[in-house]
């Protein structure tokens, strides 16, 4: 397999123990597994080829693109080939006219955006980190905009993966909206590596607002901030973003980012529209949080305010890890139905406050996902199992309260345990005959989302 | 198989031709093909009954909701059993302060948004026809709001679907979004009854706007229209609603309706939003329209009149059936990218002028979706292969442009022999893979979508 791979390949394929290392682990705080060799990939060509011989020698294949995953994907828990897809990082095309663009897999999402610049037209979807599109198509990823501007399953229009025999499927078209067939874009989207590698993605983009502002407020409590969120929601006020951050996760980004915020539970908001619509948007929602006892609700409405606010915000994760030296994050994703998240996040909190574990929270409120970071010292085998037993607790009650164990994250290897419980064993089974009906052996990132 | 049914649900069973020959058919211009049986089920214990006993006597089963499928979905192409689900229409629950209603199958949308009556929330996807939830969920459908409210795909939260071999599954969450493994919930939207049959429906509803504002304007051709559609959607309005009708579907909806519209072609327009936001959408639009030779752009600001014009717009199916007495219509649906909309229209144009067929066109063009209605003597075998010479040009076109075959109605029998040019035959392997490993003996609505 590896002379046929370097034969095929020559330099691209590295077997060298900091690369294979490299591409073993990702953001999770599992202990890397390291993958036989690693090959780079520069086309659809490349990837049909590794793929091929994977096939031929049955090696699993897992594809990577920015490492950025939280819950295992990256992890060769079976040996095989990493396949790193982040040199297929160009835009293929872009029809402004029509919304959409058509990228490889291994470009990011700060990228792509760079690539937007002079169009008028952004992407919205913005996980945490500066993930790669096909990373967050094969996750499902979503972020700050979500609640105005949907996950990547409502904006991915269509793509190409190839499957694990080696043949190519084009999924889906750049209209808005099909009956043709089962629906296999969106079966890729969320597939996690698991059907395939995707090799093409076509995306929806949108119109860059013409007004943009933005604005924060702290509240007594997280349960005075989440029914802000709920009744923004309810009252149909097409927020762009509305984001928690507890005081915890206050203080991490000002010392992270250098900023003076208040340290109590705050919500950022932006609103996007006309100026006219913002303007009327925005004074909705400070109503409301006035009634639920928000203070000092302050604009940024100069665009460098707001691009700072906004960068703190993006970079909570990191900001968070830095409040316990040499930690990992533990992080928990659950989402449940808007009327539930106030109950959710007030039960959690009594969990947090009896741990003797920092346990900064931020949240895509809108949604009615939240991220508990728990940070454990990785060597100290009792704070791994103390984090576990929180986020067993907020999963079992996200679950109890109607909702999912991952909102934006994926399954990967860490919430896995949970799947039956969420779905039932006849929904795992149906998707278990499903991976099997498209890889018989098990060869497309084996061991994750469920086992075989 | 029939004494072991009659022996379960007794009155329930009919084999009477007229129940069979009403189930044996629906809006499409396709001959008859009757069902063996009818059975009427009354709660999702009776689904899984009738399934069961399909499964054990490997005979064919066909869900049936409304009965306007406009593709031959109800045709029992291979006979067995039709299951009426029509009976089980009740609301299971609402939850208002989620935005969510959980529903089983047989409800139809007018039914669900009069109950929906008193929350202040409503279902917006809206097909001519007053169909089933469960139809439109098994078809994609969409309507005349997806602009902005988005298709079935994006407005189904979550199901219950009775597999082939009789297990029951559950996909999906009431949370607004869910990283957590395969989308089986996008997957049964749009199976068309190929994968088991839906009992229960979850779905995302939206609060009634504060202000709704309707227009309609006249233009001198179509493709002056279609580019005061295409620069809305690019400038970022949005529009609740945009509506094409040529002058000969004004005609039509004119006799039908008893109206006196201008008889060329004409947008028909809806905002929803704030008092301010709707007067300022309107205004942005009505300058487009100018910009590209409307005339006559004129309001329907009371209620009752924007009723009467919305209730027009969805009766002009049958409005145009009337164009021909004793006719039926073949009707095309193809959607492309909006960029393509104004070319794809005005080649279609010179292909209907070219055609002794009365062929009116409407169109969701907002979405890059539009409809001709051929119709058709179904006596006259001249003009049924006529009307196909017509619809395969118009399939082609689209196709050539980037576009679907079908944007909301669905493949069911029509549109079948177009989907491998338009996936390709390894995503239509895909497919097959996927319906062979969830009805591995090809019983759940048989010779739909595929063949197996």
């Amino acid at each position: 397999m590896l002379d046929a791979l370097r034969a095929a390949f020559g330099e691209r394929v590295s077997t060298a123990d900091a690369v294979r290392a490299h591409h073993g682990r990702d953001e999770s705080p599992f202990d890397p597994q390291l993958p036989d060799a690693v090959v780079f990939a520069h086309s659809a060509d490349d990837v049909r080829e590794v793929v091929s011989l994977c096939s031929l020698y049955s090696v699993p294949l897992i594809p990577h693109g920015a490492g950025s995953s939280l819950e295992g994907h990256l992890l060769a828990v079976r040996g095989g080939i990493s396949l790193d897809l982040s040199e297929m990082n160009r835009v293929l095309s872009i029809n402004a006219e029509d919304l959409t663009v058509t990228v490889e897999p291994g470009i990011t999402r700060k990228a792509l955006n760079e690539a937007l610049r002079d169009t008028g037209l952004f992407f919205p979807i913005d996980p945490g980190a500066d993930a790669s599109i096909g990373g967050m198509t094969a996750t499902r990823a979503s972020g700050t905009n979500a609640v105005r501007y949907g996950t990547m399953r409502e904006n991915v229009l269509g793509l190409t993966a190839v499957l694990a025999d080696g043949r190519v499927v084009k999924t889906g078209s750049r209209a808005r909206k099909s009956s043709a067939g089962y629906d296999l874009t969106r079966l890729f989207v969320g597939s996690e590596g698991t059907l395939g590698v995707i090799t093409e993605i076509t995306l929806r983009l949108h119109p860059l607002p013409e007004a943009v502002s933005a604005a924060i407020c702290t509240f007594p409590s997280m349960g005075d901030a989440v029914r802000t969120v709920i009744e923004t929601i309810q009252i149909g006020v097409p927020i762009a973003r509305v984001e928690f951050v507890d005081a915890l996760a206050v203080r991490s980004i000002n010392r992270h980012s250098n900023l003076t915020l208040t340290e109590a539970p705050t919500l950022f908001f932006e609103f996007h529209g006309t100026e006219a619509g913002v303007k009327e948007q925005a004074e909705l929602v400070q109503a409301l949080a006035g009634q639920n006892n928000g203070q000092g609700f302050e604009w940024a409405t100069r665009p460098e305010d707001r691009t700072r606010l906004w960068a703190a915000r993006h970079n909570a994760y990191f900001a968070m890890l830095q409040l316990k030296p040499g930690c990992r994050a533990v992080t928990t994703d659950v989402c449940v139905p808007i009327s539930q998240l106030a109950a959710c996040v007030e039960e959690t909190e009594v969990d947090l406050r009896a741990s003797s574990l920092p346990c900064p929270i931020v949240g895509h409120v809108g949604d009615g996902n939240f991220h508990v970071a728990i940070l454990i010292d990785p060597d100290k085998p009792e704070e791994i199992a103390e984090a576990e037993h929180i986020n067993d607790r907020i999963v079992e009650r996200a679950l109890r309260l109607g909702g999912t164990c991952t909102g934006e994250h994926g399954v990967g290897l860490h919430k896995m345990r949970f799947l039956p419980k969420e779905h039932g064993d006849n929904a795992i089974d149906t998707m278990r005959a499903i991976k099997l009906a498209l890889d018989p052996r098990n060869l497309m990132n084996p061991g994750k989302i469920f086992t075989c």
